[in-house]
């Protein structure tokens, strides 16, 4: 195992000169930062922050993030006016406003990923302003512990997690951030004690750095329903690893037993998905035999971070419309990049007429229940009473067609995402069948329904 | 309401006249018995037990039960022997021997259906050697408290429960025997009070006449299950109402709710079944667009209370196969009468190829689930983590369509009733969809495929 992760780590780790390109880019920035403070005349100073600040940085990674730090007396008005002119200062035509809590400037430079964050200096790191004050707290806690070969093992975790599509806590992925692979390795202080460590996990594992809780119970409270919890060292009231949805947990849990049991590279480069033609799309779906839908919508102008929400929220509100109706959904997926893609996969497209309606259980008077339904002219057969006790009325089915009742929700839109459901409203294709290999034109869409077709853990490809 | 049970009274009480050719059937055919036993030297005595014992029949009942009661010293063969001896001597040619727990003589007197049952005499019903012997004490229990006025009250719930097809505890219809309503009637009082009461009946329902437990919790574990306890005040480890089944125990309550909202005669004299057309039935098959099979076969030749609880032995086995094969039953049901039929109505007929298979929880090492599937031929996708963090393949699912399941099914006879199998295996028909109103041609059989097809509680007919 330690000649494959000495070797893994030659693959990941940047060379001398990639360090003292990425220096001398953050120095340059981190210098025009204070100047343009000082020119403009705000009170504020640039600090370096995330993987770059600390030697955690992959060679695939190109990003480099500087954080604005005001006085906690200025208003919240005031540091977003301000520190935005100072970031678009610095980035220059270049730059995008970008919003999370509050705005911040993205650009390029040098090749390199630049985020320029305004954020509060503030006192105590348990009572932010904002999430991103936290940030720099972060930083120093990580900065002052982390030894050079703590960090190598930091590396082999984030390629770990990162081969398993777990890596990257934006809602997008759900996953693990970089500090959460951070404060792993400083807990269990070396990528195998993690990965054993790991292994053994089950749903809310806790892991207290700091012994912030003597008590595990209240952890689970305070936490609840979030598989992993890693107590942030710097704020006992967060849970790091918040982000990390259940897939994605038992994803990595999964890893780390197979990594355990037979070690290998391909966890750290697994193979790409492979695009399957329309041909093979269309030949794949005739064997499985489901019925596919595909609702095809132009994807509002919002951030990844609250466009993936929403597509997930309006593809739950389909499966479980499409569950009451009677129609079992075997997988769906949700995609978008310029245009959204919800696809819904039945097990039948089409139900027969007859319905079987459950009355109340036996306490409750059944009277209204009975009358509603004893003269219907949707009614077959019933009120009788079940093996079980339960009083039945075997009613006509309003919808026996899946396609139907799909377009009905989406006309209805009820328990979308906003956003998404005014997308909708604005037009919208569904793709059914095999016809959904159409999509296939465009390249993106083909990498995402290849994938839901021929879905395997990545180390598996 | 009084005006009601008045009149459904006069309907249902047997007049004078017949209750005197009754009393003199019974008293010629006790007096034959007793002649019968010292002529063949046997040291046994008739007793005349049942509703004829009691004056609770209804004008629609003719049934005559005799027991001859034999010392408890002698052994169980030499009353067998010797008990068969006397009643076949008394029943004469028309006499037809049964089994039971131990054997007795069916025949036919002046119109009565008349049982002839050795039994022992035993001094404690709590240490009694067969079901039988408890009988006596029944008889005895219940001769000395029940007034004509109680009797009176029987009849009515007796003809209640029967309106609502729950009467009888023979395990064709799991219901309520005579001597259940006897009790009720002597717990409660009176018909009404029993009605208003069982109308707040729920699952579990305790009533214990003689208070023989003190604690409730201790009923409960010791009948554990049964939707109805009524303790038997002669043998308190018995439960009288032990046959009741959960849908006869709801339909019962539901019956009294119903009777209690709005009385009328209709509960004791429901409509008659109606008798569909083959051309009614194929309509109604069309509408529901089901897919309904009936399984047809020569019944066994053993007793209904053996082939009703081995034919639906079997209905859960055939019934448990195709949920587990993913083919959702909509209801069944069986039937008896020289032919058996196992009628199964199915949602679907035929599934996609594709079949979801989920792994072992997260603690449990999955190497060799992984590895039976990784590799398969019959893989579409997987293994891969779901939305709930279970490890899923997707693989070919074997078979597709119901009736080759069923077919399989009735190849392997597992968990079959064992005459049922026998007969199973001796031949079978499957008829299919509109093909199952061909069985109408058979009076019975279209009785039951009608009852079926537009089951209704008896009093909503």
């Amino acid at each position: 195992m330690d000649e494959i992760l000495k070797t893994v780590l030659k693959r990941i780790k940047p060379s001398e000169a990639e360090r003292r390109r990425l220096k001398k880019v953050a120095d340059f920035l981190l210098e025009r930062v204070d100047s343009t403070c000082k020119m403009l005349n705000v009170p504020a100073r640039a600090m370096l922050v995330g993987s770059a600040a600390r030697d955690t940085w992959l060679r695939s990674e190109r990003d480099i993030d500087i954080f604005i730090l005001f006085p906690e007396d200025l208003s919240r008005e005031e540091l977003e006016k301000k520190g935005l002119a100072v970031a678009r200062k610095v980035a220059g035509r270049k730059g995008k406003e970008q919003y999370a809590e509050h705005p911040y400037i993205t650009t390029e430079f040098d090749c390199f990923d630049v985020d320029l964050v305004p954020c509060y200096d503030v006192a105590d790191p348990s009572k932010i302003k904002s999430a991103v004050d936290r940030t720099p707290y972060h930083n120093r806690y990580i900065q002052e512990r982390l030894t050079p070969k703590l960090a190598d093992e930091v590396l082999l975790l984030k390629r770990f997690i990162f081969g398993a599509g777990a890596y990257g806590a934006e809602l997008k992925v759900q996953g693990f951030s970089g500090y959460l692979c951070e404060l792993l390795i400083m807990y269990y202080r070396s990528f195998k004690e993690t990965i054993g460590a790991a292994s053994k996990w089950s749903p809310s594992t806790i892991v207290d750095l700091g012994n912030s809780y003597p008590d595990k119970a209240e952890v689970r409270a305070l936490f609840q329903g979030q598989p992993l919890i890693v107590i942030d060292p710097v704020d006992a009231n967060r849970n790091v690893a918040a982000a990390v949805s259940v897939q994605n947990f038992a994803t990595f849990v999964r890893e780390c037993q197979d990594f355990m049991r037979k070690p290998s590279a391909r966890f750290f480069f697994p193979r790409e998905v492979k695009h399957l033609t329309k041909k093979q799309i269309e030949g794949i779906l005739r064997c499985r035999g489901t019925y596919p839908f595909c609702i095809v919508f132009k994807s509002p102008n919002i951030v990844a971070d609250m466009l993936y929400p929403q597509l997930r929220k309006t593809e739950r509100a389909l499966v479980a419309r499409l569950a009451r109706a009677g129609f079992e959904v075997i997988r769906s997926d949700v995609w978008a990049n310029g245009k959204s893609i919800i696809l819904i996969e039945l097990i039948i497209s089409e139900l027969p007429k007859v319905q079987v309606h459950v009355g109340p259980p036996i306490k409750v008077d059944v009277g209204d229940f009975v009358r509603m339904h004893l003269r219907s002219k949707r009614k077959f057969a019933g009120p009788f009473i079940d093996n079980s006790g339960r009083l039945i009325f075997e009613l006509e089915r309003r919808q026996t067609d899946a396609r139907a009742v799909l377009e009905q929700v989406l006309a209805e839109r009820a328990s979308f995402g906003r956003h998404v459901a005014e997308a909708l409203a604005k037009g919208h294709e569904i793709f059914e069948g095999k016809n959904i290999s159409k999509l296939c034109a465009d390249r993106k869409a083909c990498e995402f329904i290849s994938e839901y077709l021929t879905r395997c853990l990545p180390w598996y490809r």
